[in-house]
């Protein structure tokens, strides 16, 4: 039996799977940041919670995956904002408390694995990236059915390449970096520069940016000026991201995405341009290349699991 | 013994190495690309000349790598437009003519394996990108020692990516791509509408893109301004192969690069804004991960032999 966890900033799951990757138990607990220990406790506790649905004991696991949203090299968890860790060696913490050797990796690689597990199970050989658009905006490679991490484990941190030379300053100190417009932090900060905020009201108690797309698609010009603006740069990064790595599929996920077809929709069209003007972009950009995962598949969930695993 | 091909335009070179390695002879001759069939005798006879420099015959070679100025495919080539060949199967065809099995693969692509050979010869671990500005813009990337081709062969394909949204028309339809900035034939196109030929002339007896960068450190403005965007567009090309890939090292190439010290200070320089506003960029863009082959080394030859003796 292995396990797997995945921990957010408000929540965190966990899972126990057979060696086939048969999923036979599963607990969720709220993620409690106030010290490395109270988060220790909490992964512990649905770790237990996971294998007693599971009608079993930790004693059972031979292994732990852990996604989490942070740095990761060599166990160590570094600049872990939403979960107040940084330099923490996480994977040891969890292994010593509960027992059970631990894996650790960043979460939107590890979705990458999930997404992986998802689209194509044991198969070894082919190219995927998932592209996360959340608070950050990042994405992880998988080769042959192996997360690709590069020579510093930074390979798919494009959340700082340009894609609008001269464009807005980003925190980072370049300007026109993919984040400054296709993170969520981004676009709510557009919403709002934009005058979006009663509009989107109008729809939630909260200007969610996926009410953004949903006003789009009603017709509104300012959300659809925005969420074209959006997508047009979504756009040159994955026409960057097929051409450097030339993967066979693209799969989006993160916050952003739960506008769930209105967002791929909009990538889509703006796909759908540079198709029109040329072949090479017809042959390496078309439609059936991107997909969303479905809702309920928690692809850093099953990446965990499947790290543990192999 | 195994033997290296490297076709061009205007010339075919042909090696001769041992199974470590070692260069044992090599020859020189002509492309003349009026059939196919004159383009394989030209093959067949310098490897013929490189093997009698060596002081043996073909029989002694077990196999033939090939690096060709084209897309290749299962040992065939398309849309070689300098060869003047498309769809044409050149791997049987020099197989057939000279009794050795023989591997194909593109130029740029196998000219990265060479650049691996030269950095780190059979260190298996790491990833390079080299990066050639020729007649068009592309790259090759090299993980553990083994080219990377992704699923269609298509991998590094990055001349046709969009580094000015909305900038000059491409020849393949989009707008911005790189090649309409930074490939041999796009620095001599804005060599001519910038006005710059007349000054390049009183250099040299041609415009050469080198001499461009030689009457920028001479002081002239207009050719500064000309190879800082020039410089800009091939640093933003960088920034997104390194934070992709997360190479380890990026090796400069093809015509462009002629200019020598003078091409790589121009995009340091760009580089080293980059570090300045950004720590991000600080960490991943350090100047040593930039560099050029020597004069002397034909990557490609070397790719080739590499090639072959895999």
């Amino acid at each position: 039996m292995f396990a797997g966890v995945d921990i957010g900033g408000t929540k965190i799951e966990a899972a126990v799977v057979t060696s086939t990757m048969e999923l036979v138990g599963s607990a969720y607990g709220a993620t409690d940041i106030t010290t490395p220990t109270t988060i220790v406790s909490g992964i512990a506790e649905a770790l237990r919670a996971a294998c007693a649905s599971a009608g079993m004991t930790l004693a059972t696991i031979k292994r732990i995956g852990v996604g989490v949203p942070g740095q990761v090299a060599d166990g160590q968890v570094n600049l872990a904002v939403n979960l107040n860790l940084d330099h923490f060696p996480l994977a040891a913490a969890i292994s010593d408390r509960v027992g059970v050797p631990c894996l650790l990796e960043n979460d939107v690689r590890i979705a990458a694995t999930g997404a992986w597990q998802y689209l194509w199970g044991n198969r070894s050989t082919g190219t995927l990236a998932y592209l996360n658009f959340g608070t950050g905006v990042s994405a992880g490679v998988v080769i042959n059915g192996e997360l690709y991490r590069g020579s510093h484990g930074m390979a798919g941190e494009i959340g700082h390449v340009i894609v609008e030379p001269d464009g807005d300053l980003c925190a980072c100190g370049l300007r026109g970096c993919l984040e400054t417009i296709a993170s969520g932090a981004a676009v709510m900060r557009q919403i709002q520069s934009w005058g979006l905020e009663p509009l989107l009201l109008t729809y939630d108690s909260l200007p969610r940016t996926r009410n953004l797309y949903r006003a789009a698609r009603d017709g509104h010009a300012t959300a659809q000026a925005l969420v074209r603006r959006i997508s047009r740069a979504i756009a040159t990064a994955v026409q960057w991201v097929v051409m450097a790595w030339d993967v066979e599929q693209v799969i989006f996920g993160g916050g952003l995405t739960r506008a769930g077809e209105g967002f791929l929709e909009a990538v889509r069209a703006e796909l759908a341009t540079l198709r029109t003007a040329s072949h090479v972009a017809a042959l390496m950009l078309p439609d059936d290349k991107f997909c969303l995962l479905p809702d309920g598949y928690n692809a850093g969930l099953w990446g965990a699991v499947r790290l543990a695993s192999r």
